[in-house]
């Protein structure tokens, strides 16, 4: 059986419910820094030490986005992202960068900006830089879903599993939803997916998610 | 014909590189900030405003790694990346969004201190995190190419094309590559592919990449 090496609180969780929905059986790992909960387990893995991982027949997958695709590939005829080769696709593929490389990006320095200086004024303003970054992403991602339900048109795909867990930080890292009014019904939307539920449910995340 | 918005120093070069590779033919849109050329172009097609962005008859795609894998499967017969499909493409997809999301990004703070604090010793001390952080990832890519030719094995590879750009800011950045001894002949390699060469030359690079 595939083995998955996740955090709690982490892109991990996009990729355990892009595995959930896919019906991919897996054995998990939960992987705990603070705790030193399987730390070497996932260096032999993973030397980066970063979650998600897939490991399996085939090899050692990493990346939420590599494992998403994979997910979809693998799913049968869900329909969990648009068809491989065609347009469709490489606009998912577009949509599953934009959120990895941009998106999920913008909110390091706001969780993150103690580690790279003392001066704690200087924190402050790297917090609020980012909190404006991310806010334009938002006013991005408000516009792309307006007038459809899901971000890729009326249906759900692997790509709202990705964007709600990252919309989802907004919460812990205070950065408001409230102007981009097409975001909060989206997110309930995403959040009552049986896939989603138990991922959630499974992690104690339920109340970690704006919904 | 396709249109490419691209912006010198950027890397939108490696998606550039891509689309030479797969013998794509495109007019180029020449993107500058500093000098407000084609910016309301830009906008136009991409409300985040970023480059690179491919516009064709099938729509506008945004993101390197979407428009490295559009390249690579609308290449004809080059093998420039593994064949769509199987496990090898989901090991490309997963280094392809390791250099978008972690090595790329872990550049911004060497550029972008200054935007995020007035505090010159704080961003004197940013940037030396972010110097760190950069040289685990060249630990990670040095030991991912000790005993091959290419990043994927014997072959070039896109995912050289992207991998070489951003290694390539190495140099602006002031992170040594001396440490990492696979590094330097590897750059060597991809430095000389005509693709690489014509883009460079193209676009007065030749002196900006280390090779």
């Amino acid at each position: 059986m595939l083995k998955f090496y996740y955090s709690t609180q982490t892109a991990a969780t996009a990729a355990r419910i892009a595995l959930e929905e896919a019906a991919i059986s897996y054995e998990g790992i939960e992987i705990s820094w603070r705790r030193n909960l399987n730390v070497e387990k996932l260096a032999a893995v993973n030397p980066l030490g970063q979650v998600p991982v897939v490991q399996a027949d085939f090899g050692v997958l990493t990346q939420v986005h590599a494992i998403i695709e994979y997910a979809a590939d693998h799913g049968g005829e869900r329909g969990l992202l648009p068809a491989a080769g065609t347009p469709a696709r490489d606009q998912a593929r577009a949509w599953l960068s934009f959120i990895a490389s941009d998106f999920q990006k913008g909110f390091l320095p706001i969780a993150f900006a103690e580690r790279w200086t003392q001066n704690t004024e200087a924190q402050n303003e790297i917090r609020r830089a980012a909190k404006e970054g991310v806010d334009k992403h938002l006013a991005y991602i408000n516009q792309a879903l307006a007038g459809k339900s899901f971000v890729l048109g009326n249906d759900y795909s692997l790509v709202d599993a990705y964007l709600f867990v990252i919309l989802g930080w907004c919460k812990w890292s205070g950065v408001g939803l409230s102007a981009h009014a097409n975001i909060a019904p989206y997110l309930r939307r995403v959040y009552e997916r049986p896939a989603v539920q138990k991922v959630l449910k499974d992690e104690d995340l339920l109340d970690f998610f704006p919904a």
